[in-house]
Order: structure tokens, then C-alpha cells, then sequence
């Protein structure tokens, strides 16, 4: 990997953190036009439905005016898969690469060995996955993302899930749109959240609005994370510590994931760790699909164990039509849609923009954002 | 309408109403075996899915040893419509018929006149309105409901119904189904809660409970209602009364209808109201159907006008396969569901044991429980 001319910032930060054998690519831009790709996913008649739907191609996080004035080159598009897509031709000399979990650009470590002049990698979001993160590091690429800008979103997704799934809304739906009325198709399995045992797993910035928005439905919170949440926010949430994952996976009625994909999350709830959870569990994942494992999940959900799982995360995305989660009972499944509402796209296209702005300027980035910086992971990638 | 023996307490009870001339049929039992039929949805093979799945016909709210052990005759169907139907063979000498707002045996004045052995109209779950109020009144017989027995389970549902119609899930939902992904086509119209004005008409028992729930979601929270909500309430839900219902109309992106159907509120919701309502209002109804003009929504939902329609009441109920409701664009509606989880049913069947005990000894109900009580409507029916 050619090491590119190195920003004071950069050195300083490696300086700092003692891996001075480190190559890295300069943090900081050079004077000149910039190349920057956005990969998106595409809105086509969507578009113009609403003018504050900046999160698409078309859209373009409403950059494209700011950026050209500036001289920059802004490529845009949705083709990011296999060799002769779009994305590809650009690899070779882009110099920052923007992504959204949504539709997610995979950098894999090839990618990342032919974008010899690629500096920045942002995610319009949160999470950061899609990129070899370990490849990046080596290569001293920044990966940063517009952290914040959707936990909110995807909270407030996750809270409809859940009910989604105690309240067994799906079916009912169903029998409206098949002209069909039954409520004892619906009532047999349908119950209040109040009173039952939510667990989550991963009590980050998601994890905790949660347990903030599930406080007044007066279940049962439990938690668990590496550390412990600040005790103000357990005192008032009541949300209780679990620092064994698998004894508190057989006391929850409800389980939501809200932990990152890394090396050690990836495909952790397999069909064992889904068996040491209580029969007819409820599952909520708008993490990463990855972190489960799929057919084991589907098995679950056939045999009932599994009494319900819901959400948006997928691997690999767009979900293939034949991937088994679309078809497995009890799902309350959609597209990755949680962090990519309305409100989030104007809040993370303003993130994307600061970083750019920031980036030209050759100033650091808010210090929460950085995912990759001067060759070291953030902590919940390690 | 005959007169029946005359409970002491019932007598008192016109006395201290001053409605000496109302005739009332006896509060209380007199001795012997009473026949009780119970109107309920049948569960067919759901039934033996769920032990506590006592809300049908099948599990006849789990009272028919204690009824049988005590010699009365205990009657259960869900046939309750049209001259040959079960429930019309009973009704000449019933004593006692207990129904549900989810499969409602509707009691209408001419039915009240047929029922020459009736005294008590009991409602498994809130909302007596499948009954002629003022007939019963005029009849002299007792209605009571199980007050509160699922006002969690319909507040619950309330919030999920607010989140499925703005985040957008149907949508995000078919596309799975359908082996399709497009992201953007849910999110061009996907939004958070957060920052959202919220407004309940209503803020009786369930629209207080909706109101706390709503509480860490960061909206503005608007409500109506004839009278303020206790000011510590006020305080702790942030919420604004608003004394003019049209005026708050304008306010609100997502309204949620919380008041019983009465002759006041029947059809309140027309093509003239709609029209003061924000263009794009999401509406929330789980109170009753007929309080909107059936037409009138489903073309404020052709139109765009209403952006989204949620609710689990219908007029009438089962929905026809024809209702307009199933087919309007925009809709998140299911049978009538909200309210007869496993955990209502299981509150809501233990409060009709209650009173139906109390009846057999002479004594009264809990005050909150009546809807008509010596020919007196409840003061929300009034």
C-alpha cells in the first residue's frame, strides 16, 4: 500500500498512539479537486414525493451543489456489486467513499488494496461494518460515521417491533387485506408487553433509548453490555445488569440485539446460544443480520421456539428473494429502513457534510465519529 | 316492559336519583338458577393453542364448572346475528347476557323488549356501546363493564399503531413477503416520533396511559377532553389541554381517538372535520368504528389527506369483506384485537366472575364498573 503524503494530524495522532511503524494515508486532504463516490440506494419515482428525501441517489445527501461549486467530482450510484459495476470503475482513484448501512458499499481488503488514492471512508449513518475495518487500519484509511444522527430512529423502530410481535399485529393486518376476520387467529397468541422480561443485548447509545422508552410500559429491564450503564439512567430506567449473557438469555420474554457486527458478534446467536433462550421467545434485531445465524434462526422460528423475530438487518443486503428469513413464520421483517427515515437522512446528510467540510479544511473530525483513525479501531470494533 | 321484583338496593337507588316513575328491572338475583349467556368469538383450532386462551367461546371465560356447580344454566355462542341465530333463541329468557366489543352480541331496543327475564348486561372488556344504552336505562336494567381490565392492553396497542403508520412498516413488510427491497419506497414516506405533535381526543383512562407512554418519545403532546387531566399528570406528561377540539385539529400529525361512541360522538369524525385536520394527518382509532364516517375516511385516504389509518374497530363487527376500510390506501387495521390479549382476557374474565358473584348475593358492583345503573347512563355516556 504506497503511503500517501501524510497530514500533520495524522502523524501526530500516530506519534500519539505509539504505532509509529504505521503506514498511513493522509487524514487530511490535499489542495485540489477531491473525487468522492456516494453509494446510495436508489429512489426512481420515489424521488419526488418529498423534497426532504436527500438519502437516495437522487437525493445525493444534497451535497452535489456545494461540492461541484468547490470543484470536487461527485459520482453517485446505487450499482455496487460484482465487477463491472459503477462503484468499481471508480475504486481506482476516488479519494473518499460515502456508504449508508442501508445500502451498504462492501470495501472488502481488495477493494481497499486498488483504491490507491481513497483517503475517507463516511457512513451516511451508523455502522460500519460493510468495510474491512481491520484492512483499513492497515492501510491507514479513516473510516468515520455520523454517530447519533439515527439512534433515535432505530430506538423508536425497535419499540414498534417488539409490540409488533407481543401484540401479533401481523396476522391481523392479514386478515383485513384477505377479507378475512378471526380474532381468535390473533387473540391466541397475542399479549401485553407490560409485565414481561425485555432483555437487551448491548446497551450503547440504541440500547439505552430504548430502555428509556420502555420505562413506562412497566416490564421487567434487564441489560447487558461489557460495562455497566450510568447508575442515574439504571436507577431510572430500572433496568437491571445481566454480566452473563447466557443466564440472562433464558429469563427474557423479549430479546433485542443492539450490539455492533465485529469479529466477535458475528454469527454469535447460533443454534445453541438461540436454545439456552426460553421457549417462544420474542427476538429484535435492527443491528446487523450477521450476527445471527440465518438458517438457525429460520429453524427456530419453524419449530416455534423462536415465537416471533422482527427486523431490518440482513446479510447480505438487498436481501436475495430467496433468503430464508423472508419466508420463515412469525417474522415481522422489512428492508433496512430503522436509521434511514426522513428525519434521520437531513441529520446525517448535515453529519456527512461537517466531516467533508472538516476534511477539506483539514480539521479533526467530532472525536465520537471515528471509527478507523490512524490505524486504531474504536473500542466497540476491537 | 313488565316489572320485575324489585331489589331493595335498586329501589334506593331511584330513590336517591329522584326517578321515582322509572320502572327498573331488579338489580340483584333473585334465588334460584339463572340462565346466562355468553356472546363471545369463537377459536375453533386456536383453542386448545393456549391454555389461558379464555376469551372465546370455547374457554367461556373459564366459568362454566363455577356457574354449572352452582346450578344455573351457562349458554356460550358466537351465532349472534339475524331472527334464526343462537343468541336470539336465548334471548326470551335469559337472565343475564355477557358479550364482548370484540364479537359484540348487539342489544338493541327491540331485543331489550323480547327479554322479558333479563337484568344484567355485562361487558368482558370497556365500551358498552353494542348495547341501547338508553333502553337498557328505560328497561331498568343493570350494564357494567370490567373498568380498566384492558386499558393497558388498548394503550399498548394505541402506541404500536402510532409507530407502524410513522415509521411506514406495511410497506417494508409486503416488500419481504413479495421477495422485493426497496428501501425507498418506505422511506419517502418514513419518519421518526420524535419532535411530532401528538394529540389524543380523549384522555380518559387509556388516553392518560397512552400520554405516559408517549412521554420518553420527545413529542409534543396535545389532548381533549371535557374536563382537564389531574395537574401532576398534566406535569408529568407534558401534555397541553386544548378546550376546542377543532382548534387542536390543525396542530396535530398523528391523532388518536380515545372516547367511547355516544350519541354525541357517533360520526363526529366527517368529510367537514377531516378536512380541519393537517393535510397528512396519521390517525390512531382504537375506540370505535362508527365515531368516523366510514366513507369519509377512506376517501380522505384516497385522497392523501389522511397520510394514515390505524385502528382495530369497525362498523359493524365483523368487518364486512366488502368494508371500504380493508381497501383504502394507507391503512394498518386489524380485527378487533387490542383489547383481548391473553393478559385482558385473563383480567377481563376475572372482573365478570366478580360481578357476576356479587350479583348472586345482593351486592353491588365496584362504582367504576356500571354504565347504566337504576335507570342512570354513566357520565360518559351521557
Amino acid at each position: 500500500m504506497a503511503m500517501k503524503q501524510v497530514a500533520n494530524s495524522a502523524i501526530k495522532a500516530i506519534a500519539n498512539s505509539g504505532s509509529s511503524s504505521l503506514l498511513t494515508r493522509q487524514l487530511h486532504a490535499s489542495p485540489g479537486s477531491k473525487k468522492i463516490v456516494g453509494v446510495f440506494y436508489k429512489a426512481n419515482e420515489y424521488f419526488t414525493k418529498n423534497p426532504n428525501f436527500v438519502g437516495c441517489v437522487e437525493g445525493a445527501l444534497g451535497l452535489r451543489q456545494w461540492l461541484e461549486s468547490q470543484g470536487h467530482q461527485y459520482i453517485v450510484t446505487d450499482d455496487k456489486e460484482g465487477p463491472g459495476c459503477e462503484l468499481e470503475k471508480h475504486i481506482p482513484d476516488l479519494h473518499v467513499l460515502i456508504s449508508t448501512p442501508f445500502h451498504p458499499a462492501y470495501v472488502t481488503a481488495e477493494r481497499i488494496k486498488k483504491a490507491k488514492n481513497l483517503q475517507l471512508l463516511l457512513t451516511a449513518g451508523i455502522g460500519s461494518d460493510h468495510v474491512d475495518l481491520k484492512a483499513a487500519a492497515e492501510a491507514g484509511l479513516t473510516v468515520a460515521e455520523v454517530t447519533g444522527s439515527n439512534v433515535v430512529s432505530v430506538a423508536e423502530d425497535e419499540l414498534m417491533r417488539i409490540l409488533i410481535l407481543v401484540r401479533n399485529f401481523v396476522p391481523g393486518y392479514h386478515q383485513v387485506i384477505t377479507g378475512d376476520w378471526n380474532v381468535a387467529g390473533i387473540a391466541y397468541r397475542a399479549y401485553d408487553l407490560e409485565g414481561k422480561t425485555v432483555g437487551t443485548i448491548g446497551a450503547g447509545r440504541i440500547g439505552k433509548l430504548l430502555l428509556q422508552r420502555l420505562k413506562p410500559f412497566n416490564c421487567n429491564l434487564l441489560y447487558h453490555d461489557r460495562v455497566k450503564i450510568d447508575p442515574e439512567l439504571e436507577k431510572q430506567t430500572g433496568a437491571k445488569f445481566e454480566e452473563d449473557l447466557d443466564a440472562m438469555l433464558p429469563k427474557c420474554d423479549i430479546i433485542v440485539i443492539n450490539m455492533p457486527l465485529t469479529e466477535k458478534t458475528r454469527g454469535m446467536f447460533d443454534k445453541d446460544r438461540i436454545a439456552k433462550m426460553k421457549k417462544g421467545v420474542l427476538i429484535v434485531n435492527n443491528a446487523r443480520g450477521a450476527i445471527m445465524d440465518t438458517q438457525a434462526v429460520a429453524d427456530a422460528c419453524s419449530s416455534g421456539h423462536i415465537a416471533g423475530y422482527s427486523g431490518d438487518v440482513w446479510y447480505p443486503q438487498p436481501a436475495p428473494k430467496d433468503h430464508p428469513w423472508r419466508y420463515m413464520p412469525n417474522q415481522a421483517m422489512t428492508p433496512h429502513i430503522s436509521g434511514t427515515t426522513i428525519d434521520a437522512q437531513l441529520r446525517y446528510a448535515a453529519g456527512v457534510k461537517d466531516m467533508l467540510e472538516r476534511y477539506f479544511k483539514g480539521e479533526d473530525f467530532p472525536e465520537q465519529n471515528y471509527i478507523v483513525k490512524a490505524g486504531e479501531l474504536a473500542p466497540q470494533y476491537r
